[in-house]
């Protein structure tokens, strides 16, 4: 079950307005906009990626991983490293 | 007259596959696919569009910055301190 | 109690390795390293000190938020939210 | 011929903070000072050395990659080229 149940509204929202972003940058490009404008664009679109990121990630532990730990066993060791393995891609990103 | 003329093609490309990516990520909540497999498809697209900043900004400084620097003048001190800028906000995004 | 109770040595180990790294930085600057170089370390010295971030967040989460989820009660939301907050900070660092 | 030198002393007197907070991470460590408070340090300790790395950079851009640029040749490019990648080390440290 996908932690996300109760704010999926919020997030489909916000991965729609990224997804505007992007094609907007597409725009940019094709237009020949000025770089540094193109850039501040891209840097704004990242930054919206990444708290749809914290969003699912809160989301997750607050749900995935708070049940399997306190449903007890081996499971709630996996769910964190797990969890661990997510929080260090995305800060590699 | 923006940078990325030579390359446009293929920022325009890389831009496409971030967009499908946007659009896989709002598939994907909306079908419940577990937060973690959600979360690496966010990092991938971060990753994405980093790398579309990277071409962005080599573009600009091998055609942009180049071009004000070897004209000379009090224009070329701007285009160094607005690339470093941009370079800042990529960097805190 | 904090989390990192089990791998003391372990972080102070790493740290301390970034402090030899920061101190090689300034020996950098003092000598007049070629520019390139020395942000080469920087990146290094970036990487070392997010790998202990990272350490401390997957400790904490597997002792401190664990242990406040086990023992149930308004504690363990507190701690998920805590952490997000840490997560984010470390995001936007 | 290192770019940073008419701001040595600033970058020195940076690193030598940053050295402050690695030390004093490696205090906190050893006193058990609560996770998040230590992960709240290592934050500001990596936006530190990220402010170092722009300095540097902006330096860098404006002295040896200008000074290439303006001497004109292939020696221009090759600078270019080499700042790009070291932007991109950044970004993903």
């Amino acid at each position: 079950m996908a932690g996300y149940r109760t704010d999926k509204d919020q997030l489909l929202r916000r991965l729609r307005r990224v997804e505007g972003q992007i094609r907007g940058l597409q725009r940019m490009v094709d237009t020949d906009t000025y770089c540094i404008d193109t850039l501040t664009q891209v840097s704004a679109a990242t930054k919206a990626l990444q708290s749809v990121a914290l969003q699912l990630l809160d989301s997750h532990l607050a749900h995935c991983v708070h049940d399997a730990i306190a449903g007890g066993g081996a499971e709630a060791d996996a769910k964190v490293a797990e969890a661990s393995q997510a929080i260090a891609r995305l800060m590699r990103a």
